[in-house]
């Protein structure tokens, strides 16, 4: 078809259509279901103008692409790199890693968590030096402690090493509530913190509809109790399953994903609940990360919302804090 | 051009195709700069698969349509019909009126109000009998008491007459807080209630940012009165302009009436000041409507917040109301 | 908190809340890798005002609408039910069928198409029964067949019954020259029609860049025959696969589904090449559903394109019809 | 507010927050209708992520932005910057020209131009200096001989200098056939070509239908002449009106002009009909500016579609090209 493109068309300067430079790149590590749900959010909310794609399976690499490509007539959809190689990640403003190395049978969390950090190391400074500005944003399970470990191994500051963290929980939160009261979400505010499994905390004493304060229709209320175990209990069992990062969580996680691309990469200063570097706040000492209402902006963390909280909600989240404190204590970094 | 259809395609079912009827018809009547803002605004929201546009200027009518059907390309666009004669508006969902009656040299604002009553009762009529379950919304000033005149003429339920009242000076109130607090203006409630005017009421007691009071901040604080004014006096400018409906508000009330439309037409049951029957709430007695945060979705107004107030914030909607319910007491209708 | 629901709002008229009926709804059947696709994107084209899925796997059904309802704050979700009992389907206006019965082991093609058959017997007529004026879009396959099956299970007219045949691959095809061509495919006229398998035509004579035909740049050119053989391969790869309705193709199948949807409920009358009645065109005597390009609208397909073909591609399309209809002579319905 | 800020929220990076560097800032000169509609069309479009306006008439230019920016809510709107000064627009990617100087009376179209032309002096280097590889897009008329003004001015090469041109009519051409078959405009492929005036040429003969030519159904048929005729008199109209820069033309030129910057700014290398040096092509010798089909993306005009014309709507083209050629020579820059 080379011979066509010449009879049809005139190059004004063949040589800039080529080295027109990406200006919002994202990068995304592993192609799993939630890596694939992430990357076809993303490409939907029509955000990056280019999109990395690495894993080390090459041939589903290919694979996924040439769908994604292929669908390309509906989403208006922009260039899509793969490889193993990291090289092809170069000059993204976002990298998100939702790579899982997968529980084997009778192993231990422990030692999951030990490979899934070798893991970790090999990706991480990859990222970092190809894109030494990026964003990081991780994906992977457990999400607070992976965090951390890419904050360590990426030398890069705290404010450009997030976690989904509660995100997509404080998103089913919202819809729970506005089930409910049959009020449309985005006039809901109510957020889920701390650290991302059955000890995270529903902040209902800020929990309000259009400025109306639930708390203060019945200040004797002390937030709806069920509902908080619902959501628990969804974290605790999607953390499970997301510990192999597969099953059928992965399209809110994608949706949820895209959300926080966008927020950064459009520099929106909206509000989420990610994992962040929690250290000086309520309290906590240890260098931990962990969700809390976060301005997310081109700077990636661009500040951390003052929530008040009541002491046993702040109770909580320092007993997260110390347990996830001496898990990072512990890991070979 | 006929006969290249006839050889281009084979039709499967002509009368069919002319048969479909619309399913999300929107009329709107009075194309000055507001009410083309407000088609421009509609047809970019995407929500409509109709639209009907009337005014007594055939000529001026039959050039903008001419333009909005070009534009179409552009736009996804839906069938546009226009016409002087109501039949055009048949089975609407919605009906927004958005004429103007201009102030005469030398004429009193009692006046004006007269010959905009008149033109209702002719409007009014026209558009109920055609689209009788069709939900109204005023555009045109004075909104709340030309709301009140169109809820009397129409004979609809309450929940189906509305005013845009002080939706798009809410919005304004929100993006100023975003701008001073650098947060995204969707993490920030605050509403402006009361009459459209200067007696209009921000309600800082329930403003908050991702459910932060700033009231709780500083309890001693009653909100940032230079902003308040600044927002008042927009509103007054903003009235006595639209009064003629004309010059540079048109374009944040093009959006913020494609908004409301959206909420109604695709039942998003989001909450917005509009102008609603008030008869009941917060101590007012007479037959007015003034702005108050509804739920809209489609039945209209679904639903009223209940948003506690301060004594002050009381004291001023009742004394608008008193002044507005003096007027319509006084209208021929 | 059905006591806050109170507290917190007025609510203006409870029962047409309730009474509220969907202006577009769509019902989606089967809800394996395809199908959940197929929801994604119809939900992020926002088109439908409620989904009603069905599936005969109930604790999967719930488990996906859960985590849709909860991506819900991202997608401005319409209401999403679920149930196995088809009167959740009621009063749709389109429904989509992509259930596929898997090839057990040792299985022939034949019985497996029996299975499939028999399953629509149980399906069609049940959609038929509560929406008598929806549009069938089957998506099963093998497409050709299965759109056949559900015509005359379903009694309705031949304009209402649709498969998404080779829609996907003209896609494709359009993203394969736009990437040789590098031209956004949205100015690349490009056809696959026929039969969905290796038989199927690739229409070289009508290719063309924004309105510059291929053909007249070289008259004696006879296509990209390697293309062409890469479609088809790319086809029989995804019949395959799509047999039992798995695999990676879902992400493309799902993004086609959500664009014909699209066009069917919004009128657009755009073209795409989708399975329909082809009896009587191009010489094809049997009653034979086969891949055409159709102008899609509110009537489903309100037309068909009538376009030029060689005669080696009218040969192509009369041989699979001629296939096609044997087996579809041999049905037992 | 400012000790609101401190007291909610903890701000992680200050300084990088105000250093934030636009990447898709998109200046515009001149807000008259054309300017504001070009403005709000871009703000839908949601491309850009700052948008500087500039004129002269700094109270109008504050009070417009101040309308725009409380609109924001609805628009997910980027930052605007307004000022009279051009150093507001430094690092924009598209630089747009919208400024009209009006006709006076008696004035002649020569004098005018004059002026225009004297304007554009102080404007263009201006534009150049603080955005030097920015693309130009002019939308004042005389839009031919101003483009090429602007090009002389600027010292760009030639594929970033551009003029929106036949634009609009291509897309009213489209819309016109569309109406008349029944067919959306999005597969209908028909340009505009020539000189923005009463000599602009409508190319029937690669107009077409999905890929089926006009042409081929009836090889004897010469167009629609009519439908060429009512083409020209708008253009003719259209053009008359916009020296002036005002009138009803603006929502379609507007929308137009949000198309092109898409194009551009997110490198779609989609085909417009723009103002382009045509020297060397048709056999035009001039240095002079005409339309023609484009391929826009991120380095402007990346080529131009080699279109086979028939002979006289060649001939039409430098007929064109002689009268913009003695035009461009008589002015003094």
């Amino acid at each position: 078809m080379a011979v066509f493109r010449e009879s049809l068309m005139l190059d004004l300067n063949p040589e800039e259509v080529t080295a027109t430079r990406a200006r919002s790149k994202v990068t995304l590590v592993g192609i799993g279901q939630v890596g694939v749900a992430c990357t076809v959010s993303i490409l939907q909310a029509n955000v990056a103008d280019e999109i990395a794609l690495v894993d080390i399976r090459e041939e589903k690499l290919h694979r996924e692409a040439a769908h994604l490509q292929h669908g390309g007539l509906f989403l208006n959809a922009p260039k899509i790199l793969v490889d193993k190689d990291y090289s092809v990640t170069a000059n993204s403003r976002l990298c998100a890693v939702a790579v899982g190395v997968h529980l084997r049978e009778g192993e231990s969390k422990h030692t999951l968590l030990e490979r899934n950090v070798e893991a970790f190391k090999y990706i991480i400074p990859n990222l970092a030096k190809y894109s030494p500005d990026a964003v990081l944003l991780i994906v992977s399970n457990p999400v607070d402690i992976l965090t951390y470990v890419a904050w360590k191994l990426s030398g890069f500051p705290k404010h450009r090493v997030i976690g989904t963290g509660t995100s997509p929980n404080s998103a089913s939160f919202r819809s729970l509530l506005s089930e409910k009261l049959q009020i449309n979400p985005s006039n809901i505010q109510g957020y889920i913190i701390g650290e991302l499994g059955e000890s995270s905390v529903a902040v209902w004493s800020g929990t309000n509809v259009a400025g109306v304060s639930l708390q203060d229709v019945d200040p004797s209320w002390d937030g709806d109790q069920e509902l908080t175990r619902q959501i628990q209990r969804n974290i605790a069992d999607s953390a499970k399953e997301a510990g192999s990062l597969r099953g059928e969580t992965s399209w809110a996680l994608g949706l949820s994903v895209a959300n926080l691309v966008q927020a950064i990469l459009k520099n929106l200063r909206t509000i989420h609940c990610v994992s962040t570097l929690a250290t000086g706040l309520h309290g906590i000492e240890d260098e931990i990360f962990l969700s809390l209402p976060c301005i997310l902006g081109s700077c990636g963390v661009c500040g951390i919302l003052k929530q008040p909280l009541k002491e046993t909600e702040t109770r909580q989240l320092r007993s997260s804090a110390e347990r996830l404190g001496a898990i990072n204590k512990e890991l070979r970094l």
